[in-house]
């Protein structure tokens, strides 16, 4: 059984990653802190969880070796402990957006502070399995993609380095959910005021933006991305819509053949484009728990563009469940222990 | 492993159905039946199982033997084709109305039809594995209960059996999802008018309440419940509010012990009564793809009320995953095993 | 015109009132304050609001002299500061619960806490327009109702006053809507935790008990009223499933009678049961906005129970638009004056 | 008084219609026609009009003359029939998609049906009051904008018309409700299956890209539009995500300046663009029931990017609201005239 623990298991990210992890075969769940809550049971935060575990938050201070550590922690503190926990386990599964950009540049640019370790982000290795499997197998460190990213960028990826569509303009329209603004009540959240709305929260500036224009930059040139979230009502779910535009000549069984060269035997990895039925393309509603990313595309005659859509849960494919599939990979378990649970219908 | 088939599996139940018995490690799911779909996908129907399965709607006249054979048909369906399920398998969950009640005259008083095989009736139990365990385990016939019913039932029957309630007036204000309705269109389904709906859709007259007054007939008394039923903005889910009447001088512990004894060993009924917290009490939201029956109470000192809430999903611990824990009986493997879904938080 | 003004304009129920008011032809809208946020435009709470008026929150030591003073302040603090309101107007309108109960004893069971002006309980009249008209029409001071309560005094009462159903039990089974609690944000109200909950939040308890049991102790016996609360999905609106015992021989005629007789020349009451459609009892969704109380029944033969059902827009009729129809009998203006809005449809 | 009926008043727009002019002072609403439901009381389908009129369904061979006619039927019914319409009534308002087109190659190609009476096309003002207040004031006929062009039109017209941003790429991502789709309950509109969705019903194919390219036609080029359209859970209201490309060196203020040029006196158009709170861009969840269409922007540095942001109420602005307020100019009335509603907030 491999030994595992969380730092920073009291948030939605956390709470997920206890619910895998804790109906993973292979793994043994020891310890999971939480500094603001140490003695409270987990399922005091995560009441999915009642009778499920008798797990209590610990103190940092506290963690015991273990064979590899998931480290759930808000921008920037992150980076300023992970010396010290490079000392409790071998491997190491960072949650946060601290180790995800390669160059110390991008990150100062995106996220606006000083980098308080940038030797080490060269070590982490960016776990989107799909794009780094190989480097995940050997690598102790793994930096999980942000959620928008990571929809994103599988979407776009096979297009990109099967040179289907042009590298600019790449216009990211994206459907975003409640839970990815995490668990703290504000203004903004107050369920009278966040229900029903369709909310440019971020029209432009998105901080993903830095990881998809890294992880894009395949061969040449590195694309120019805009990203522009709205917040639905949704709890759990992402959806992005793609607008770009196509090399000459692109037909739809291009796209297919790209699709299914890359991702033909990915487990997580469904194309979805029907002619009938209510689910002709993706839908995160179905998605909810999975740590599957559809993609569906249409082509437009009109204006000579590629509508791409895909569609994730957030904390799932978008941040626990794929941390696991990361952490699968690093152990050599088949991909997808842990994460065989469909989805539900109707929800 | 156990062969298994569905008769009726383009409806909801027996969507939920599916998903439960691909994931369940003992069961060999062979032929599912849909008369009006037949050669169709059932992924076609329900979209969480793509790429899940490739299992194609069968005819009925096609259905080979089995070792169980679900029955999920509509009202006045079943009665008529039962004796000739019996022949393709030894045991027959049927998760329809036809065999719940026990007499031929409360059949007819809220079905308002003749029943079509009434010498049937005795030879199915009523499948509510916490009051019927050991006749389940002996079984070949089980009749799933309706899911008001069962999780109406497992809030009372403990109070009742331990005599801490009066049999008359028992209350129960039931507040309903969508998919109780199934999965055919209607107006009143329609997305612009069901949406946010409080509607008083059975405020008397609920066809269930057969069910729960024979169930709760414990001992001498039959009692009498009256049941509303409201509709609100929830695809999944089920929660009741029952109001009752204490013998005298009945306290909290009286009640905790009641439930302690009859339930504290069951592995899917939690009693939920927090003094802080957001989930002080049962809530259905998180019960969602679970099997778990929630029950929590508190006693009125100002009119001498006591005031019991159960929750569950109507789908899952409803109708499906009952049925599964029921054939897990049967077969004699530990109950929860396909049932092992904690259920998601946030939703 | 009617010069009037709001004290504590910042929450829910100060912004309705703003928006009523601001429409509402015989009435000029002097000023608003909010001790937080002076300075600032009311637009920045009410975002409806925007280009509708230039109204900026001022300080209460800024407020004039007014015909009409609508006071909208936290529990215990009106009675604090009511003598000194009475000096800038001679009608006043309380919004809040402190002047509500006529006795002081019942105020100090439900709010448990003691009342710092007692003396003046007395000179309030309690603004249930369809009980107290004729009061109302001459008082100088009027404490609103709470939302609840409303409701389920006007469903109620005139069954109780025409002797069709006993003074005990009473079970009101309120589904309540998030704006009830408020505009401050809390762990509860976080939208992930609070969207799509059968939350109960008060089975037992709840302070609104001591207004109904006020109001409807018509004649005899003072009745005895038990209030289960339990949140929903929704953002405005309350709905109320009242569980009565019929005195002998009450039939759906009488009760036709009864609620003709007290309400059939009310202009914001209506009676809702028909045969057909999706619309068929009280519906609060379509209710959001308007002055409507509107109220249906079924008589349940099984268990000799009556079955109310009663809806409201808890910010409209339940709070600010109530208040105004007692302003408009006050001031001898037609009461619809300012509340002719009809609702949406579909919503 | 203006003397007016409705024709096919069962639907949506219909009963939105109906709910503006029985409440607009200088309106006496004398008839409204629905083939399938004569005899019937408009509130069986309108119930937030119960107790507001008693009117009745009639037959449109029972129609009278009257001043002003409002039409909302089905696609192609509407110019099959239009002449005997016009003897009817000297003024026409047409809600559906018949005489919006003013080339009939541009009908075809969008509705790809021919088009029964192209002679009628150029009778036919498009009525979008911002665009062409001077037109409606003269014409007999106005043909109603469709809701997505509406807004669509709205939030780019004064940037293409200062030549702010480029003719092409114009890429509209619509955010839509369900209520849009019409009365009609279908699998898709089903409530366990259209919940929570974030279904990409149109990536490509947009028939109201004809409408949105004619208006923006201003000079010299047609610019060429792509629309996406994803339906949301949402029952009334309409958000456009416009992504543009400006003209060099375009800044903020040059945006200002165009739309207060050209909407700095509009009755129903806002600029919403602010630096902090909730509602910093537009939101269509507090503009039901309002005839407003909000707008802001935001230029993205990065990418050399225009985001535009428009919402309105697709059944008010979208479609009844904007056919009253060309009533109003057709007939030299305030155009604000019956739609004051502010909208409710929260909602």
């Amino acid at each position: 059984m491999i030994q595992a623990s969380i730092i920073g298991a009291s948030g939605y990210a956390g709470g997920e990653l206890l619910r895998i992890l804790l109906g993973h075969q292979k793994v043994n769940l020891r310890q999971v802190t939480s500094q603001s809550k140490i003695g409270e049971l987990v399922s005091s935060d995560h009441p999915n969880l009642r009778g499920a575990t008798r797990l209590i938050y610990e103190s940092l201070g506290d963690l015991k070796k273990c064979d590899v550590l998931f480290v759930s922690l808000p921008n920037g503190i992150s980076m300023e402990y992970m010396e010290k926990f490079q000392k409790l386990a071998k491997k190491i599964i960072d949650l946060g957006t601290d180790f995800r950009l390669n160059s110390i540049q991008d990150w100062e640019t995106w996220y606006q502070i000083p980098h308080k370790n940038p030797a080490l982000l060269k070590q982490f290795v960016y776990g989107l399995p799909e794009l780094h499997r190989k480097e995940i197998q050997k690598t102790s460190y793994v930096a999980g993609p942000g959620c928008e990213a990571t929809v994103s960028i599988l979407t776009l990826w096979p297009l990109i380095k099967h040179k289907l569509i042009l590298p600019e303009p790449i216009i990211i329209d994206a459907k975003m959910s409640s839970s990815q603004a995490g668990n703290k009540a504000t203004a903004g959240s107050h369920h009278p005021e966040r229900t029903g709305v369709v909310r440019s929260y971020a029209p432009t500036g998105h901080r993903h933006t830095g990881e998809v224009e890294q992880e894009l930059a395949v061969g040449a040139a590195r694309p120019k991305v805009a990203i522009s979230a709205t917040a639905i009502q949704m709890v759990r779910g992402l959806l992005v819509t793609i607008h770009v535009v196509p090399n000459k000549n692109v037909t739809e069984i291009d796209i297919w053949k790209a699709y299914r060269q890359e991702y033909g035997r990915e487990p997580f990895i469904r194309i979805i484009k029907q002619k009938k039925g209510i689910y002709r393309y993706p839908e995160p509603k179905i998605l909810q728990g999975t740590n599957f990313c559809d993609i569906g595309f249409e082509i437009d005659s009109h204006t000579k563009r590629i509508v791409l859509i895909g569609a994730i849960d957030n904390l799932t494919r978008g941040t626990a469940g794929q941390a696991v599939q990361c952490m699968n990979i690093m152990f050599h378990l088949p991909e997808t222990t842990g994460l065989e649970f469909p989805g539900l219908h109707p929800i």
